[in-house]
C-alpha cells in the first residue's frame, strides 16, 4: 500500500459513516467546501496550493484487493461490494494554485454523492492544508528578497517524506528558486541546488585539500562551505586555491556560510574574495534562516547573493498549521449550516469575487452564493473537474509559479511587508447572510416542533 | 518512485560529495551520530523513536533503473556503476525506541563506508527527527492522563501522508491508546477508533434520525457526536433514543463533545445521561486539545473518559521541530570535531550510561567514549544492525509501547509534570573532554603549520 495514494489514508469514521449512508440510501449530492477560519498570527494573506495533488488523488482513487481484504474484516459485504466499484465521479471547483486568499473564502469545493464526498475528506484536507501552509510561508521570503536566489533546504526536518517533497513543490510554486531535495526535483521538475556538508571537510585532514578535491570533481558547480573551523581563514584558502586552479580553467562559483554572524562574515568574506580577484564568486548563506532574518540581513546590506532556507520553511515554524475545515454546505439540494459554538459555517455553494483599485491593487473580496445575482469583480473559483474527469490540461509547476509571481504584484504595498497590515476587506453578500439566518430560523422551529 | 523508500529522497549535495569521495578513494569507515542539541522550550525530556523505520529504509535501500537513468543525466558513469551495486552494509547502534533521552546524547550511530554513511544522512534525520518529535510530545499527554483513552485524531492536519502515519505510530509507541487513521492501523497494527462527523448530522433533517441511523448501522460501536446544534438538547435526544433502542438490544456506548466549554458540557451531559439511566455511556472529548487542556479538564474533574487529540499532537504544535544533527565523529579511525560557532560537536564513538537512585528513579547520565573505561550504569546504546543485517527480530509496536510505559516509571516525579523541572544531570566524561581538547590543539597546530 503506497501511503500517498491509498484510500485507507482516511479516518475510521469515514468508513463507518459511509456504511450508514449506504444503508439509509443517502446517496444524494453533497457539497463540501474547504476554507481557513482565520489568518495565522502576524500574516496578511494566504496562498492556495495543493490542488494538483487533490485532482491526482481523486482521479486515481480505487481500492486494491489487499485493501478490500482488510476492510472486509471490519465491514459488511455490501460495503465491500460498493468499494470494489469505487471511482470518484464528482466535481471540483477551486481557486487556481497560487491564488491569494483570506479567511472564510472557500478555496476548494467538492460536489459528489455523499458517500464519495465524505470518504475523501481527510486526505483532501491533509494535502491542501500542508501545501497552502508552505506556499503561504514561502511567499513571505519571496516578497522580502525578490531578487535573491532562495533555495528550499528543509527536507531533513520536514515531517516525513511527503512533507519534504510537497514543501519543495509549494515553495517553488510560491516563488522560490529551487530545492536541494533530489526526488522533488525529479517528480516536479524543480531546479536543484546543492553545496557540500561539514562532514566532507571534516573527513579531510586539511580543509584546503577538501576544497580542491570538491572543485576538481565539480568544475562547473563549485560552492565551497567555509565555516567548519574559521570562516575568514577559509576564505583566504579559497583565494589561494582559485589561483592554483586557474591554469585548469576551474572557477570557484560560490562559497557558503552556515553559522555565526552571517552579515559580519559575509562582509569580511566579500572583502577577502574581492581583494583576491574573486569578484564573480557568490556568497550563499544558510543556518536557521527565515523571512525575518532575511529582512535583517538585507537591511544590513550584507553582501549575500542567495539563501538556503530549511526548517523554518518546511514546517512553517511560526504557524505550523492552519485552522482549516472541510464542511458540508449543501445536501440533496438544500443548504446546510453547522452551528457548533465558535465554529459556525456559511451555507450553500459559494463564489468569491475580487475587486481591484484603479492602480491594479486588490481592493476587496465578496463571498457570495454561486447563484446569487452575479457580483462585480473577478470570479476566483473555477471548475477543475467534472464527473471525475479533469477539465484542463495540467499546467507545469513553472507556469503556476509565474502566475503566482504576477498575483503578488496586485497586493497592496502594506500587505507585502512582514508586519501586519490593516485587515483586507472581505464582505459576506447580503443574500448569503439572509440564507444563513433563514436556516437558523428553520432549525429553531424544527427543534421546537420536535420537543413538543 | 515511492517517496518513502526512494534513495533519491536525499539532498543533492549527498550525491555530489559521493562523487568526490569515490574519485578521491575516500571509502574508509565513517562514524556519524544523531543527537539533539537542546530541549524544546518547556520540556523535561525527549523520547527516542523512528529506529525501526531507519532499519527498514537501510535494509531495502537500492536504486531502481528509473532512478539510475535520472542520475545518469547529471553524474558521470563511474558514479552510476557504483550506485547500481549500492547496498547499505554498515552498522547501526542506537537507543531502543521509547528510551528517554537528553541533549547531546547520541540516539543513533551509523558506522559505514563514507560514501554510504553520507548518502543516507537526510532521510535518516527526516525519519528519526519526526517520530522522536511526536513521541516526545505524546508522552506529555500520556503522563498527564495515564488512565484515560487517548486517541490520535491528527492525520488531516499532519504534514502530508507519511506524517499522519508516523504520528500515529509514534504516539501509540509513547502510550496513546490508538488512532483514527485507518492506514496506520493496518500498517502498524494500532487499535482504531472513530465516531462520526458533523456532516453526517447535517445531512439529516433531524438530529435524532441521524443518531438512530448510525446506532442501527453500528450496534456494537455507537459513539454519537452531540455538539452540532445544541449539546444539552442533543444529550436528551440520546436518552430518548437509548430507551427506544433497548428492545433491539442496542446500547449507546458513548457520546462525543467537540466544541464549547468541554468541562461544563461534560458535567451537564453526564448528569443528563445518568438521570436517563445511561451510566455506562462514556463521554469522549475532542477539539483543539493538547496536554495543557487535558490537565485543565482533569483538574476541573470534568467527567470525560477519553480524548481525541489532533493537530497539536501531529505537528507538535508548541515545538514543531527539534534542533537535531547527524554529524561525523570519526573517519578512518580518527576522531573528528566540527568547530562551527555555536555548533561544536563531541567527537568519537560514544556510549551513554544511565545511573539510577535507590528508589529506581533516573539520577544521572554520563556521555562517554565507547572505549573509555566502562562507566557505571546502564548502557543505553545497543547494536541493532551489523554489516547491513538486522541483529534482533523486529519487536511489535505493542512490545515497544509496553517498554516505553515502563521507562516512564523511572522518571523523577518532577519530570513527569508539564512544568519545567530542574535540569537532569548529563555529564561529559573526562576522557571525552580530553579528546575534544586534544583535537582542538591539533587543529590549531595544523592551521599554524599550513599558514607558514
Amino acid at each position: 500500500m503506497n501511503p500517498s495514494t491509498s484510500p485507507l489514508l482516511a479516518d475510521l469514521y469515514q468508513f463507518t459513516m459511509l456504511q450508514t449512508y449506504l444503508e439509509q440510501d443517502m446517496e444524494e449530492t453533497a457539497v463540501f467546501e474547504l476554507f481557513v477560519r482565520k489568518l495565522p498570527p502576524g500574516r496578511n494573506f494566504m496562498v492556495a496550493a495543493g490542488l494538483e495533488q487533490v485532482i491526482e488523488f481523486l482521479e486515481n482513487l480505487r481500492f486494491s484487493p489487499e485493501e478490500l481484504d482488510w476492510l472486509a474484516t471490519r465491514f459488511p459485504p455490501h460495503v465491500i461490494t460498493y468499494l470494489e466499484q469505487f471511482r470518484f465521479d464528482g466535481d471540483i471547483h477551486a481557486m487556481p494554485e497560487g491564488t491569494i486568499f483570506f479567511p472564510n473564502e472557500p478555496i476548494l469545493r467538492i460536489t459528489a454523492k455523499m458517500p464519495q464526498a465524505q470518504l475523501v475528506e481527510s486526505r483532501i484536507i491533509n494535502l491542501m492544508h500542508f501545501e497552502t501552509l508552505i506556499a503561504s510561508k514561502a511567499a513571505r521570503s519571496v516578497l522580502v528578497a525578490p531578487d535573491k536566489l532562495l533555495v528550499d533546504f528543509g527536507m531533513r526536518r520536514a515531517h516525513g517524506a511527503e512533507a519534504g517533497l510537497l514543501a519543495a513543490r509549494a515553495s517553488y510554486l510560491a516563488g522560490f528558486s529551487g530545492t536541494a531535495t533530489v526526488l522533488a526535483g525529479t517528480l516536479f521538475d524543480i531546479p536543484l541546488f546543492g553545496t557540500m556538508a561539514h562532514s566532507f571537510i571534516q573527513a579531510h585532514q586539511n580543509e584546503s585539500d577538501a576544497f580542491e578535491h570538491f572543485a576538481r570533481s565539480h568544475p562547473n558547480n563549485t560552492v565551497l562551505l567555509i565555516d567548519t573551523y574559521d570562516t575568514e581563514a577559509a576564505a583566504h584558502k579559497v583565494v589561494t586555491l582559485a589561483r592554483n586552479l586557474k591554469a585548469d580553467k576551474i572557477n570557484i562559483q560560490g562559497i557558503r556560510l552556515d553559522s555565526g554572524d552571517l552579515a559580519e562574515h559575509a562582509k569580511n568574506v566579500r572583502q577577502i574574495l574581492d581583494e583576491g580577484g574573486l569578484h564573480q564568486t557568490t556568497i550563499f548563506a544558510s543556518g536557521n534562516l527565515d523571512e525575518y532574518k532575511l529582512h535583517t540581513l538585507l537591511s544590513a546590506h550584507a553582501p549575500i547573493d542567495g539563501f538556503g532556507i530549511g526548517t523554518a520553511l518546511d514546517i512553517s515554524i511560526d504557524a505550523p498549521s492552519l485552522d482549516c475545515a472541510y464542511k458540508l454546505q449543501e445536501y440533496a439540494g438544500k443548504p446546510r449550516r453547522k452551528r457548533s459554538e465558535g465554529k459556525a459555517t456559511w451555507p450553500g455553494r459559494k463564489q468569491v469575487y475580487r475587486q481591484y483599485a484603479d492602480d491594479g491593487c486588490m481592493a476587496r473580496d465578496i463571498v457570495a452564493l454561486e447563484d446569487d445575482n452575479p457580483q462585480q469583480g473577478e470570479s476566483l473559483i473555477q471548475p477543475f473537474m467534472r464527473s471525475g474527469k479533469r477539465l484542463h490540461p495540467k499546467l507545469s509547476l513553472q507556469e503556476l509559479r509565474s502566475q503566482t509571481l504576477i498575483n503578488y504584484q496586485h497586493l497592496p504595498a502594506a500587505m507585502t511587508a512582514l508586519d501586519p497590515a490593516p485587515g483586507y476587506p472581505v464582505t459576506i453578500s447580503s443574500a448569503l447572510r439572509a440564507m444563513a439566518d433563514q436556516l437558523d430560523k428553520e432549525r429553531l422551529l424544527h427543534d421546537r416542533e420536535a420537543s413538543k
